[in-house]
């Protein structure tokens, strides 16, 4: 059964075709610069090559026009038809409190859906114009939503609640919601199949880390509390993003540089975190590359955005009683070695005992790197959003 | 020796009189409402009884003069002369980056604090106000400052550093410095020394929660985390502040309810914490009446207050590696069982074997509140900020 898998953004249009349910990628690519004169659809091609096709792509209906037929062209595609292409199943990013599992898209859930633009303004509406246009170039095909927040709709209210006026928050739907959530989902289930460990029984520690960053605790089957939080930029230090910071810093450095909502929305979203404190960039290859030749600032933000995390690990482990499992997934989290040897080194006291032979070097495999003695069992396990989303969908049709 | 210890704040100025080394409390009071036409001093006599003595009193040197004369007065008194008090102690609230100790004052010291202002807009005039007025009232007097943030200035750079952009913090400096201090660092000492341990070899955990809160991580005789941030709203959910909030949120309300700087720093630092989240009031000892009689937003604003407590003593134990000793301070760690068994519970897996019958009903008082087998020491350990302003008073004065 071949699935469509779309994540539609406002300047971007990401697929993957799977052949469920086995998963396997049929075809992959992305229009970039979407709504710009030199946007452009990159693909790969079964054989590894990469493909580039130029063209003005105004807004989403032409984008998914374009993927379509680069999907059955001869040259660039692997499906005769369109009618080879079962059901679409798309990321959706804000479900707010109306969604806690993904859903078939009706005429209802759309609407509900653009009920919570409020809360992803850029967002919910490209998510809406990718089902739209697949709505009107596949009509009557069978769509799916999953929605990037519907994992965490179980925290219990202490924990998903600011500390701010509780009117106030209630009018404007103010809380944590938390993002990440197909990718936590899938690495926690995935995490506790390859240990033989019942999900239903396990306390799970999920660190999403990248150039966006998530960590989240998973206790008995159901998420207990995550980083995120309403937006994305509450947490662990991300690429761009700040993170955690002291909320008077912020109505501080308003009235010291005279910014206004949009301003200080601009700094901590756009040149904070890791670009921030580097003044390097933004990617962690790049930061690396500096460590090694002895830029200060590029250790001092790796040397942040590891303590951080290893704070999180803490705070979690107390939140739950301890942990079971320590996942690590993401761009940083399946790659970045150092990284977690600095998360899980002197972390003996809540029963964690890491394995550095095996972690260094070690890439973007499942793979377990704490040593067999350890209560805790660290794992690392490439995150794939896509196939969960396209499963959710199978499960979905199948109802 | 008598050491008479001040802490001018810009409505008020508490005072008391201390016998060093013993500690005995000699006198002690407060001026209220100061600047006001309803301003008064409130003090407690030996025997306990309590006297209130109304007086306008426009500036700080008219309420500095009020208490002198009380502390000499026949009927109110227990000094005969200015002249039997040794020195002066001053709670000093922002020393920025200037002040890792407590100092004489001096002129240099003076301008430097006046340097750090921006940092503490409200608090280093007032705290400026009060040596000039004991300059003036008696000239000669050797005074001695007592910094709220110089105990964290050990804190290293990657634990102090916000993840926003590197020059725009340093032009202004921006930064984690923390606040009570003071109290942190009596209560740890005093926690080691109750407990026979050596403070320079142990890793200790200082839960100083009233209706501000801070928990501050304190390994081998240094800081080298804690809570509150650049300003006293960061961290811990408090009485009127909010703590921890999504940075995003904070711009999201902004637009939403079109407030400005001020605006937002009067909502997270009046309205918001205890008092935002139950509706009722910022005060534990309300909080713990409703809860009695089963106000559900009284018992999410304690469950709220619990957890994030919790997840801080997890974060700073995973920071140290472990931890040996957890303290609880200030008025709800002194007096709020409930809250400490909440943070105490179920935290085997990180050494904390806690003891509910010790701690049940035990309020104010030196107390070891984990078992005898637990690895982690939990203890109650009342705060005594202005014996150890005394403390170093009479230290400096020796040098």
């Amino acid at each position: 059964m071949k699935i469509l898998v779309l994540n539609c953004g406002s300047s971007s249009v990401k697929y993957k075709l799977l052949e469920m349910p086995q998963g396997d990628v049929l075809a992959q690519g992305a229009v970039e610069k979407l709504g710009l004169p030199d946007s452009f659809l990159k693909l790969t091609l079964p054989n590894g090559e990469k493909v580039v096709i130029e063209k003005e792509m105004p807004e989403h209906t032409v984008a998914v026009e374009l993927i379509l037929s680069a999907l059955t062209d001869e040259k660039t595609g692997c499906i005769k038809s369109y009618n080879e292409i079962e059901a679409v199943g798309h990321r959706l990013v804000h479900g707010g409190e109306k969604f806690s599992n993904s859903v078939e898209i009706t005429p209802e859930v759309i609407a509900k859906v653009e009920e919570c633009i409020p809360l992803a303004p850029l967002h919910n509406p490209a998510n809406l114009k990718g089902i739209a246009a697949i709505e009107k170039l596949l009509p009557g095909i069978r769509q799916v939503g999953v929605f990037d927040t519907a994992f965490f709709q179980t925290m219990p209210e202490h924990v998903y609640r600011y500390a701010l006026p509780y009117d106030m928050c209630n009018k404007h739907g103010v809380r944590r919601y938390g993002f990440h959530g197909t990718s936590h989902r899938y690495v926690s289930a995935r995490a506790c199949e390859i240990l033989g460990l019942d999900y239903n029984k396990t306390r799970i520690i999920t660190a999403h880390i990248g150039n966006g960053a998530s960590i989240a605790a998973t206790m008995n089957g159901k998420a207990l509390d995550v980083s995120l939080g309403m937006t994305p930029v509450e947490g662990l230090m991300m690429g761009t993003r700040s993170g955690d910071v002291d909320p008077g810093v912020l109505t501080f450095l308003m009235e010291a540089e005279n910014l206004d909502a949009a301003g200080i929305s601009e700094l901590i979203n756009k040149k904070s975190g890791v670009l921030g404190v580097s003044g390097i960039s933004s990617d962690m290859r790049e930061i690396e590359d500096g460590i090694k030749h002895g830029n200060e600032r590029a250790i001092l933000a790796m040397t942040m955005y590891d303590y951080r995390i290893k704070k999180y690990v803490g705070a979690y482990a107390a939140a739950m009683g301890g942990v079971d499992v320590l996942v690590f997934t993401g761009g940083v989290g399946e790659n970045q070695f150092s990284t977690r040897e600095k998360v899980c080194s002197n972390m003996e006291f809540m029963g964690i005992v890491f394995d550095p032979a095996v972690n260094n070097g070690m890439r973007g495999k499942e793979m377990v790197i704490s040593k067999p003695e350890s209560k805790v069992k660290v794992i690392v396990v490439p995150t794939d959003e896509e196939y969960m989303i396209a499963s959710d969908t199978m499960t979905i049709l199948a109802k």
